[in-house]
């Protein structure tokens, strides 16, 4: 299992707004329920499920601009491949939460700002 | 106002745990409340706010893991800068939403996959 | 023909030097020339051929750190994917300098399209 | 010294081609030179110095596209920070180069500390 959080930009979409390739990259992907789960950020998608499976999620939504005509995407990733434990997007975020709670009980807090 | 989207990765942790750098990054967005609105996502954190202050704040938590010891730093950021109507977090996933809810309705959906 | 941008960054390698994996990056990059070109930068690889072959590829040279032991790799891709000319890494460069020699001969310096 | 990585990417361009802007990016970092080296890739721009002096040209490369009237700009950037030694661009890649001809004189193929 990993996660990959995917921007997929379309160039020369002639307007600045981009939400419609956006949305129906969303539908496409409910296609792949059951074999991958994923969420939707302000920034980007994160998908969690096996790796082969993701690199195939990333070449379907990839392609979704050309399907309309644009001529040029520019796809962003980040692959974040965990393998000394299942890491799935709640435990991650879970952990850092873990660690908020417990330095908020602390007596001495973590010193930034030096 | 813009929309920036940050990891840090800290690079020689001997573990492959990086969670309590992300939690203390958490802490240091906390002390800029009132400038930023920010979001923990599984894979990044997500910042929104005036440009100049985003590069304050990317700087500062780019700093957090030297401050523990640690030697070299991988910090990727994706900017989403749009000027032609206010864009903040929540506007972009409605935008989204908007769209996926309208071909939901309409009779002839998307057709991805020809 | 896309080009991509790849950076493999393994996670907890007790010192912040990587440099070994990336050359074994390079020599895996090798094995497969005839169906890609690639170039090292000071900050990543960029890999140019067909695009299933670059997702192959990018898959196989994510797996480097893992063979070495390594429990987490964070990989960092960026696809150019151009399709209405051939676009090649020497292009890119070459259209870019294009604009740099024209603006160069001018008297009036950049002055684009306002 | 820190090396930073850096796609400007603007949205709304009408046409595929953005190489007039990666152009006038190049003229506004020849400006910048004495404090900072810079190098263009086919995928990026690749720039060394100061981390601070880096961040403001960072800002100022950003806002190139918006004077040509766009009102939407992706940028995206990878900062390489470095501080157990002077990290340089040249000397990154000589590291890896070190990698790949000592194992090209060895009659053993790459076994990193298994």
């Amino acid at each position: 299992m990993a996660i990959v959080d995917v921007t997929v930009i379309p160039i020369g979409t002639e307007t600045p707004s981009v939400s419609k390739y956006v949305a129906e990259i969303q539908e496409l992907l409910h296609s792949y329920e059951g074999k991958i789960t994923y969420q939707l950020t302000p920034m980007s998608t994160l998908i969690e499920g096996e790796l082969p499976v993701l690199f195939d999620v990333i070449q379907a939504i990839h392609e979704v601009p050309f399907k309309h005509g644009l001529q040029r995407v520019a796809t962003n990733i980040r692959i974040d491949d965990r393998r000394d434990k299942e890491s799935t997007m709640a435990r991650k975020v879970a952990a850092v939460q873990a660690h908020l709670s417990q330095t908020e009980t602390e007596i001495e807090p973590v010193h930034h700002k030096e």
